[in-house]
Formats: C-alpha cells, structure tokens, sequence
C-alpha cells in the first residue's frame, strides 16, 4: 500500500482553467446577518453615546445562573458509570435510550391526558437542527406559511433549501407569512388559502404569546381539512404558568393526523 | 392574547382536498437501508444455522472500554464548573473556545509543522454532520468524485439533495466513483476529467488505508490545477502508526488552497 503503482498526476491537457465550484446561490438571498448586524451597530452606537445606561438586550440570550443541583448529581453519577468497564455505554439507540422515552412519554404527555407512546418519541440534538433539517422531507415546489415574527431559523433553512424567491423589503417571495400582531395578540389566524407546511411556535420566540386551545384547535381543523402538516415548536412550553393553556399541539383532538412536535 | 377576537377556522370552499405536501423524491432513491437489512437478514441466517459459531462484526462498530481516567477526571471538574455561580458557562463561542481552538491549533497541526492558526479551525458537533451538511453550500449541477468504498454519507447526503440519478447496480448516476481496490492498495488515483468536489477519507472508512504523502500531493496538484476542492475526512487521523504518512492533508504544500479537513 506504499502507492508507488501508482502514477504520478500529470496535468492534464483537459484542465479545466478558470472554472470553479458553483455555490448555492440561495445563500445569497439571505438577509439575516444585515438584520443582526444592523442591531449590533444600533446598541454599540447607543452605548458610546450613552455609557452610563444600561442594557437590556432581548436579541440572541445566554443562561445566567449555574445548573441547579439535581442535573449536577446527574452529570456526575453518569460521568462515573462512564469510567467502569462495567457500567460504561457506547452509541446509544438511535432513537434515544428507551428509560428516557418512556419518562418523556409519561411526564411531558401522558401526565397531561396526551397518548403519546415512547415509540412516537425520538430523542436529536435539539429544536434547532430539527427545525432546519426536517424541511429537506419535503419537495422544492410546497406552499409554506410561517408566522411574523418567528424564530429565523425555519424560514432561512426553506431560503438556503431553494424554496423562496428574493427578499423584499424584509420579506421572501412565496412564502406565506402570517401576520402577527398587537391586533390578533400575536397569534395568528388561519390562512385564506390552502397551503401544504405551517410552522408554529407557541410560546412563541421571540413574542413570548402562547396559542389557547380554541386557537390551536382552529389550526388543527384547517390542517386536517387542506391536507397540510404542521410543525409544532414548542421549545419553550415549560415556560407557561397558565394552567388552561396547551403545552403541547397533542392536547387537540385529531392533531396526531396532521402534526409534528418538537421540544428542546 | 384570549384569541377570542380571532375568528374561529371554518371549511374553505377552496380546500384542497386530496391535494398532499409533497416529499424529496430523491429520498426514494436512496438504496443503503436495502445493503443494510441485507446484511441483517444474512447474518441472522448464518446465526440460525451455525448456533456455535461466533461472528466478528465489522458492520457499525461501538466503543468496548470505558473512558480513560483523564477524562473522566476532566469531566467531573467541567461539571463542578457548571454548579456555581462564579464558574459556571452558558453558550460558548460559536466557533469553539479560544483555549481549545489554541490547543487543536497547536496539538494537532503546529507540532506537526503544519501552519494552521486558530481562527482557521471551527468546533462543530462532529465530523459526520459536517461532511453530511457541506455540500449544502454548493450548487446542485456541480461535478462529484467520490472514493468507492467510503463511509455512505458522502454519497447519501449528495443523493438526498439531488445531484445523483438513480441507483443502477449500486452506483449512483451522475457521480465519478474512484475506484479503491486491492490492486491500488486502496488508494484512489485521480480521475482523467475535471471535477468540482472531491471526498477524500485517510485512514479510509472501511478499508483503514491511509494515503502517502505522495498520493495526497497528487490529489492536492489535481485540485490546484482544475480548480477543484477536497473534502477531506480524517476522522481516524489517531490510528496512524506510521510516522511517515501524513495525519492531516496541510502536511501537503499548496492543499490550504484547494481542501477543507474534517476531524473527530
């Protein structure tokens, strides 16, 4: 295997010159970095002008408090059962470790009169890469709605995906956005029109508005009737205090038809 | 935010109906469940018939010891960072912590006598995600050559987001397969037309041949001189024994120009 029967690259009269690797050029359709750039601009020109003010910045947050002390004992006790030949673990099940699908199931559903089996349930890395990956199941020519505003992330995977046109004064051609306002309590109505993927994000990022069960039920409706899919994002459901509102899409009736959760 | 100012969802005269959200059909191509069920199937044959046999696996493989005490030790002490208030870190750069890029740089490329600066290295989840997500940046009629055999997400990923045809006898149409036999001690040569991407993947998953310095200039020179970029897998860099074969493709003059590195 010393590679010495093989021959040397010569160059190859076929050389190809000045052609290069083609990007995708969805990416430059892009705008959020103008957007979070701009900010960053705004908040460092006001705190030059303003150094004795202080901040509240509600862009992109970070935790501010240590991990409390039940998850420390946890991370300890699996780190040793890590060090034993007797107790160590490999690549877990694809789908997640099935102590922890069952404990999802009964605790974050079951608990709240949701049928959802561990076999419903897979364990990723996160809301994030989910929400951006699951959009590639689908085809390039579907009918998209997503909510204004909402967390970016599902509408510049669809824009790096191919599924939009150019940004215009803020908002990408052919996708639906649905208006999200003081007016509707920033929870948006139902579409006129029919359309073939919705994303919801209740409580809501960045609005923090959380969706009743009589609005979500009139989602569900819509979805059954026009044959559409709803991904539900609901990163943020441990966050709700009121105990008449939804945690979950599974809380309606006839949702387990036509939508996809995903939590964080 | 009760919503009861939103009307509630009635039936369109304009539902569509039967009308379903349409799926990648390039995920129809994909033919690696059919190998992989295969081999299930034939290995689940021969343990049925030859109950005494036992049988060395060289399918997915798993770890078979535990963690080392150095890590074990490394990771108590980041977890007791994590309790207090003093010590305790929220979300890290986005690239990676300056300290390990520090140590990567200097670690794994400066001792080496590779030139490689922090601020060019960036910490992700892993190089199966990387190399599955790269191709996302490029173009979908771009020029693909792709070592034969080779760890299947090169390929995957690229029929996933439609720049192959269908899968005739195991290859895929439309893809510059680089033939790795017993008679080129697995290393590939260079293909004879131009091409915009190449996967490159030392030591090789699965055949554990690792490219001389020589093979790698060769493929390095190819790509200068058409214009092409090298994706190069070096997830089991650790296993080299060897010391006079390359661990990394900057060992080669002129490949920071044309190749990107993976690592684990």
């Amino acid at each position: 295997m010393d590679g010495s029967h093989i021959p040397a690259y010569k160059k190859q009269t076929s050389s190809r010159g000045p052609v290069m690797i083609k990007v995708n050029e969805n990416f430059k359709k892009l705008k959020a970095s103008y957007l979070f750039s701009d900010i960053a601009k705004r908040v460092s020109d006001y705190t030059n002008n303003n150094p004795d003010k202080s901040i509240i910045k509600l862009g992109i947050g970070d935790v501010t408090r240590p991990l409390p002390g039940a998850c420390i004992d946890a991370f300890h006790s699996a780190v040793d059962e890590m060090s034993s030949e007797d107790t160590f673990r490999g690549y877990g099940p694809e789908q997640g470790y099935s102590f922890l699908l069952e404990t999802i199931a009964q605790a974050d559903f079951q608990a709240r009169n949701v049928n959802i089996t561990p076999d419903e349930i897979f364990v990723s890395d996160g809301a994030k890469c989910d929400t951006g990956n699951f959009q590639e199941l689908f085809s390039h020519d579907i009918k998209i709605a997503i909510p204004d505003p909402v967390y970016p992330v599902y509408v510049d995977t669809n824009v790096m995906a191919g599924r939009t046109g150019e940004n215009n004064g803020g908002r990408y051609e052919g996708l639906i956005y649905l208006e999200s306002t003081e007016q509707n309590g920033f929870v948006p109505a139902v579409p006129a029109e029919g359309v073939d993927l919705i994303y919801l994000c209740f409580p809501n990022n960045p609005t923090g508005a959380v969706a009743t069960k009589q609005q979500l039920k009139s989602w569900v409706d819509y979805a059954r009737d026009n044959n559409a899919l709803i991904l539900f994002d609901a990163a943020y459901e441990c966050f709700i205090r009121d105990e008449s509102l939804p945690h979950s899409i599974f809380e309606i009736e006839g949702a387990d038809e036509v939508a996809v959760e995903f939590r964080s």
